[in-house]
């Protein structure tokens, strides 16, 4: 290897997250939301860090910090899911490993706290790698994930989105701004010192949503994509187009084939190829030498990370911070 | 364009379809039997391909002949679906064309006699690209697909199969041999004289399936993917190794950045790249040239094709015919 990270003798780590992404402008955030939002952006990525600083593995660590943010209300993933057409909470969620490429998926969870966890159970039981439904809240019984009512996952923010996009008759994101679309997922990508990489990705899916819609989030290569040989991503945007691009697995493809570094490759995937299919939304990739990647096509994105290698940290919300 | 194919007034067009592969042998199928496949294969092939010949898209030319396998209780797809471990049966398909990559897919569908073609409304409402379960079901309701009652798609061999799996505990194939495994899934890929490719994946699942699992028919670059740009490709194979390598979005990105030969790039993720992950299968694939390939990394895979480019036409069962 000649990668100068690789040339000293600890091996480097490093997270990046989302928190979803849209339009975000300073002006629709007050100065205590905002700080509300960088606290817990901070919080989620401190506690996948700690994990791989300790030596744990990626997979471990970007389990832990989808469970903060799915347990945040401020984010559309977990507590604070967005509403269907029929007043429920559908959630969807994948975690991927680069090591064997082992996956697990769900979709259309109604009783699961933390649908990551549920996720994860799939990945070790081996047998499948998606499930979806009630078969899924059914395998749910057999594991150890913490259940929860079915209401349990709103609040009176949520709820009033609802309302705002039935009166809509539209089926709209989470954040209901007049002028406004934020694409609520949330996700985290991990280094480990094993030189393990791992994508989680988490959401509550489109206010309003109807039909048993699936996004991009379950879906291993679109929305979540994780390969040792090449890099770990997550995505956020609207689905449909970052499913037709099989956007996940395109930024591994163009590193393994096109010899393209993370960063040439998911700018040139969100910034190139996304616009014309009109998708819009970013994602957050890390490679095998603990390099972060954080590009959006949105007005911004929510966002955290830390790498050992360059010895850089950040949370971030706009496009110009 | 340097093509030959191209050379000429008329462009090429193509059809390749599968019927699913597995360990398919002489011994295993009676003349009567191979027989009624191979009528089966070429009267698929022939539906797609007269649309093809009259000038029909590439689109309606999938969706023709996937009904017609869908149709046939030879396939697990459509009539002649698998049971599920409850005795009913879950339907998954998907569909795309490649010159918007506009696509269309549905999972755990139980009352649509025709998959494929509710992928098609999916893929023609544009609103999504993946409905699953009892919301699929309701998207059903607002188009014009033809409804069935639960208990058309069983036959008595595959009640039977259901016994064997329950009594065997295990989750198995549709071909439930002493020492046969067969993935059941139909596919068909198609290009036609305006340059556009698409390809149709439908499915019946896996014998006694538990848990709402879904397999790698019905995601957009793991079963089924088309982009005019490279090819058009169909899986079939045991679904969570295909999702995991991403298979049909990998032959495409092969041939994109890599400028592989569709021979040669469906050849590599076959045979090289499936076996590493144990994955066993194979798949359908045509680029816009009018080339088509079939290779399968198992005993057997029905198949048929014809193309106007080099005029070949065939129906194969055999690795060895």
């Amino acid at each position: 290897m000649t990668d100068p990270a690789s040339s000293t003798d600890v091996p480097p780590i490093a997270v990046a997250l989302h928190g979803g992404s849209g339009t975000i402008c300073r002006e629709m955030l007050s100065a205590e939301l905002e700080q509300s939002y960088r606290q817990a952006l901070a919080e989620a990525r401190d506690a996948a860090w700690s994990l791989l600083a300790a030596g744990g593995a990626a997979l471990d660590a970007v389990e832990a910090g989808a469970k903060v943010l799915e347990d945040c209300p401020l984010f559309n993933a977990g507590l604070g899911a967005v509403f269907t057409s029929d007043g429920g909470h559908e959630l969807d969620a994948a975690i991927m490993e680069g090591r064997e490429r082992k996956a697990g998926a769900v979709a259309g969870v109604k009783s699961v706290k933390n649908p990551i966890s549920l996720a994860r159970a799939v990945l070790a039981d081996e047998r499948y790698v998606f499930l979806a439904g009630p078969g899924a809240e059914a395998f749910a019984e057999s594991v150890a994930v913490e259940r929860v009512a079915a209401d349990w996952f709103g609040t009176p923010e949520r709820f009033a989105q609802l309302r705002a996009a039935q009166a809509n008759d539209g089926m709209v994101m989470d954040h209901d701004g007049k002028v406004s679309t934020k694409y609520g997922t949330i996700g985290v990508v991990a280094l480990d010192e094993h030189g393990d990489v791992a994508a989680a990705t988490s959401t509550g899916g489109l206010t309003n949503k109807k039909f048993g819609r699936i996004g991009d989030t379950p879906l291993i290569g679109a929305g979540t994509y994780a390969d040792n040989r090449t890099c770990a991503v997550s995505c956020t945007g609207y689905g449909e187009e970052f499913m037709r691009a099989v956007v996940a697995h395109d930024v591994a493809a163009r590193m393994e084939y096109l010899g393209e570094t993370l960063e040439r490759a998911t700018r040139h995937v969100v910034w190139q190829k996304l616009p014309k299919l009109r998708g819009s939304g970013g994602l957050i990739a890390v490679d095998r030498t603990g390099r972060v990647s954080l590009p959006f096509n949105t007005d911004g994105m929510y966002r955290a990370w830390r790498t050992s290698r360059d010895k850089t940290e950040g949370v971030a919300i706009f496009g110009d911070d």
